[in-house]
């Protein structure tokens, strides 16, 4: 380790920054710029509701004439159809304000969005241009205030008419009204409703119209009610409302029609004959949005870390004995402790999103096929979305509380962090929920390999609350090999800063606990008999699973990226990094790996003892390791940083 | 287990809370009768903060003219003089608004407590009744911006002039100026003023002084220049400031004299001989306001708990397979997990709360003496505040996320809630610091009984972060019997929810855990010679002292509770609570007792079973254990609840 330790003294930030930008860069340095250069590109933090409101919806009109609305759209509508560098921009843009980025990503990539993957030519020649533009500001109408997680039983319902050859949109419930929808108290004009589709008697499952809201004199249209959601925790500048539909009637070509449509005379018809698996296909073309939430709540997290680093290097209290000058706050163990893991962590996210965000251009090349792969991006975009939405929550908070009473105070940003992003384990699919859906996801490999679990209905229970999905296997091999393969070397042979000897101890946990969670439920089911009182009885151990999934595969993209870095200095920092992202991990899980034998006593006293090393080693980079985030000084306004 | 269960279902609310209620019971139904009939008394939340500002001070001014201001203070000044009421009434008033709350207990917990217990009966004379009364608003002007936790060194001077008899404050630069200083900005006239005394030209440590800040036209007085910190993260009803001064002349008789006095001439006494006894001597007499802060974030949490416990068993969520109704979301082993363990905490953490309450009552009727049962309270004050602030930052936070989107919302409260109780962690001491005091009143003690632990400048520099103290003993035995006895008996022979052992594990830990800080400390000090590195390598193991010690006293105030209790059925119900507690605490921390041979693998596996049975069993209870909180209905205004 010592000779690595030497070669850190001279890894430069911008080696370091160009590594982390990675492949779009040129877009990460164009937002930069044109941030440096729009003095009107900052937070609207601290303005009325109003007025923030109004600023948001200004610097959204104003974006959308730029690059970073073109990258998201197809070039056949005067897009770029890069949707790489346009979640690498959103991730940019949400440094400067997060409403701003909700705001534009309701716009284009939820409305817009909803039109390109669900839609028809029809709706692309007609919409998309001005999705893209803002001149049609558009709503994502998915969520009810009775039906937020489970979105298949939304309740709005759109009744075909084949008289009129319309659709009849309708609100049979306070439950069933629209709700916390972006867009709608004050902007919006035309929103994409989630309805239950009727036609010819029969019940279709949910699919999504272009139902218009507002005229463009801004009032209501005829039979749609419009609500303000009023004050949130955070993200004031978004104009979240609810929405009921009176009986509102909308055109037959009004029905986004790729998965499903109703010929004029009523039949309907579908390219997918099951309806739940019609249902999980339409909401996977919308991953980019959950995406997008991952990656701006790494921004935020980095924008935090940056400004907590700075001020615990800044700041000095008590003096050490015998010494007539204060101890720097980052010179205790302790604030080590609680900012370098944690900062650790960011750097292993931030290259799992990138190599998301990578996989996700890939495939949009590709027009059709690729299904597994398809199916295997949702489940690492659920995974992903969870463990960096937990980490933002929980890392802003702990910067907050390293800043002391001067982290509570609005103007030194960490406030409006903290209640901007609270929401992000929320929306986008609740973290708790889509956890589920990773189990799922190990649960159905399992079974396709071993068909020894038994019990279909669970796993199509757990299935139920999400969308389907395929968990990755590492290397493309055979479930089977994997967990032959995966066991840890024996405890005394091996250093504890193998990298090898961490992925086999990571992916023996994910491995053991599927293994686990397909018992319980089959012996679960044998005593209970009733499926969902053999899930729920195993519900902490399915969520075990997926967490411990996650942990693999962020493992392994952060050590990819390592092993792609090919300036020698820099590599060694990120090793070492990721050491401490390994070790705080294994720390934090220890007891896993003690109970199943798979650490012994002293081991995991080492473990402990090494991130307290690794922390002091790491220490002297803290400054290089945040400043290489590359946020622009501007957005960087907290008087304490 | 059986017997106890059925007999949960007979337990009655208003038994449980009578429990609950404890020795105030009469304080608290007064407050509830008084939140009932008092439309004014509710919370400002949404309101701009000049809105905001104003109704919190006409609610303080109102709440003066009350018993709740005359309990606090002593009956020479027309108080009732009953520190127990006075503590019990502020965590009730913590339920209308923590603005509110924070408001009266810098006027009459910080200003006028400072007044009582460090001034002398001319300043009782004059002060008191105006401090109560709210005539005479006042500040407590402690912190500095670049002094938070280290109090002992602020920069601030007074300065004894002997030829006009004076003294001259002074602000020598903008790192010296008071801040975050409540009553500041816009309300205070007065303020208790910490500053380095000189006199005769030598410094005698910090003493305070009453400076008026602002004549009665609410004009700064002439060298006070005031500053407002404008926009907070949360309780921005109250109107916290900056000061300095510039050479402001007070006379001799403002120095609050009861530790230290000035005579005419200059010449400076004290009682204390030690500066630093001394100090900490006078930080000691302020210790209300630290367990208020514990009773304010335990009343938050309450609120919380009761919102987010109604609504997950209102809300429905997915259908169980089978079931054409869907399930309750409290049904679901996650949400119980989420949700219960952390209320089973509160109630833990609220019969150690009472208890400290009643032992302050009970020394604040002694008028001089009980030197270490002083110093013991002032332990176990910091302790129960560490535990109760960061319980309520994380516990209010899963409740917001247990809510959904309808958590975020302001109208259900939780935001105001958690915004609010976010600096409870820091102020009113860094709970970081404190755990640090906690560890070292440990390792006095253990210095103390051993004579072993030879590092006496080690101990003093984790002294030096905070107030002297010394820890309590489990019944006042020696501490060296306490250790020999505390041996948890052998893994398999026990009960996993026999109580003694739960006592016996928790006292071993701690045992433990401060046995191997003193090994660490004497061993760094061998190896390093350098007291400060010494202590930064064994820091960890320093705040987890702290952290075993806070869980076996709280455990031990639980238990004490318990036993009181004479009605068979609540008694049942609260000893499954006090399970519940204790697992989930083994469950979090058993990698500690894998490690070190107190837990067997299959043990700890065991546990986490048995906090998913004890969740089970107490979901029928949920209900009725947040309602026993006897949170009024006017306060819980969150429509989802």
């Amino acid at each position: 380790m010592k000779a690595t330790t030497e070669r850190l003294d001279t890894v430069d930030v911008a080696r370091l920054q160009s590594v982390l930008d990675g492949r779009w860069a040129s877009i990460r340095n164009e937002v930069r710029g044109l941030v440096r250069s729009s003095p009107w590109l900052r937070s609207g933090s601290g303005l009325s509701t109003d007025a923030y409101r109004a600023r948001v919806a200004e610097q959204a009109r104003a974006l959308s004439q730029t690059k970073g609305a073109r990258l998201f759209f197809p070039k056949s509508s005067g897009g770029e159809g890069d949707i790489g560098g346009a979640l690498t921009a959103f991730e940019m843009i949400a440094l400067v304000d997060l409403s701003l980025l909700v705001k534009i990503g309701v716009q284009w990539g939820l409305f817009g969005g909803v039109i390109q993957n669900l839609g028809t030519p029809k709706h692309h020649e007609r919409y998309l241009r001005h999705a893209m533009t803002m001149d049609l500001p558009g709503c994502f109408a998915m969520t009810e205030t009775g039906h937020g997680s489970d979105v298949q039983s939304v309740r709005t319902t759109a009744t075909y008419d084949p008289q009129r050859h319309q659709f009849v949109v309708h609100t049979p419930d306070d439950d069933a009204r629209k709700d916390y929808i972006g867009n709608v108290a004050k902007d919006g004009r035309m929103a994409a409703v989630f309805a239950q589709l009727i036609t010819m008697g029969k019940s279709r499952g949910v699919h999504v119209l272009l139902v218009p809201i507002r005229d463009e004199k801004g009032r209501p249209c005829p039979g749609v009610r419009i609500e303000d959601c009023g004050e949130k925790e955070g993200l004031n500048g978004v104009d979240n409302g609810r929405l009921w539909f009176d009986e509102v009637r909308v055109p037959r070509d009004a029905l986004l029609d790729r998965y499903g449509t109703v010929a004029p005379d009523g039949t309907y018809s579908s390219p997918i004959e099951n309806e739940t698996k019609r249902f999980f296909t339409m909401l996977g073309t919308l991953i980019a949005g959950r995406i997008s939430v991952s990656g701006a709540a790494l921004s935020a997290t980095k924008l935090a870390q940056t400004i907590a680093v700075r001020y615990g290097l800044g700041r000095r209290q008590f003096h050490a004995p015998g010494s007539d000058q204060e101890v720097i706050l980052l010179d205790y163990l302790q604030h080590q402790r609680r900012l370098l893991p944690a900062l650790a962590t960011t750097y292993a996210l931030h290259f799992a999103q990138e190599s998301v965000v990578a996989t996700l251009y890939e495939l949009s090349s590709q027009t059709a096929g690729a299904e597994r792969e398809r199916r295997t991006l949702e489940a690492l975009a659920a995974a992903l979305k969870v463990a960096t939405t937990w980490h933002a929550t929980n890392t802003i908070q702990t910067c907050r509380e390293a800043c002391g009473g001067a982290g509570y105070l609005s103007v030194n940003q960490l406030p409006q962090l903290k209640a901007d992003t609270d929401v992000f384990t929320t929306f986008e699919g609740d973290n708790t929920v889509l956890l589920q859906l990773v189990a799922r996801g190990l649960l159905t490999n399992y079974r396709e390999e071993f068909e020894s679990l038994d019990t279909p209905s669970l796993v199509r229970f757990i299935a139920d609350q999400a969308i389907g999905t395929v968990i990755e296997r590492t290397a493309a091999r055979p479930f089977a090999d994997w967990i032959a393969d995966t066991v840890p070397g024996s405890d005394k042979d091996t250093n504890l800063l193998d990298r090898k000897y961490h992925g086999r101890l990571f992916a023996w946990r994910e491995k053991h606990a599927v293994e686990t969670v397909a018992r319980r439920l089959r012996k679960g089911m044998a005593q209970a008999g009733d499926a969902f009182a053999a899930f729920n009885a195993a519900q902490d151990h399915v969520l075990l699973a997926a967490r411990a999934h996650i942990d693999r595969v962020v493992l392994e993209r952060f050590v990819a990226a390592i092993d792609r870095c090919d300036d020698p200095d820099t590599k060694a920092l990120l090793n070492k990094v990721c050491d401490l992202y390994v070790l705080s991990t294994l720390e934090r899980d220890r007891a896993y790996f003690l109970e199943h034998g798979q650490l012994s006593a002293a081991r995991a006293k080492a473990v402990i003892l090494n991130v307290n090393r690794l922390c002091s080693e790491l220490r002297p980079h803290a400054r290089l390791l945040v400043d290489a985030f590359g946020i622009p000084e501007e957005l960087i306004t907290a008087p304490i940083a």
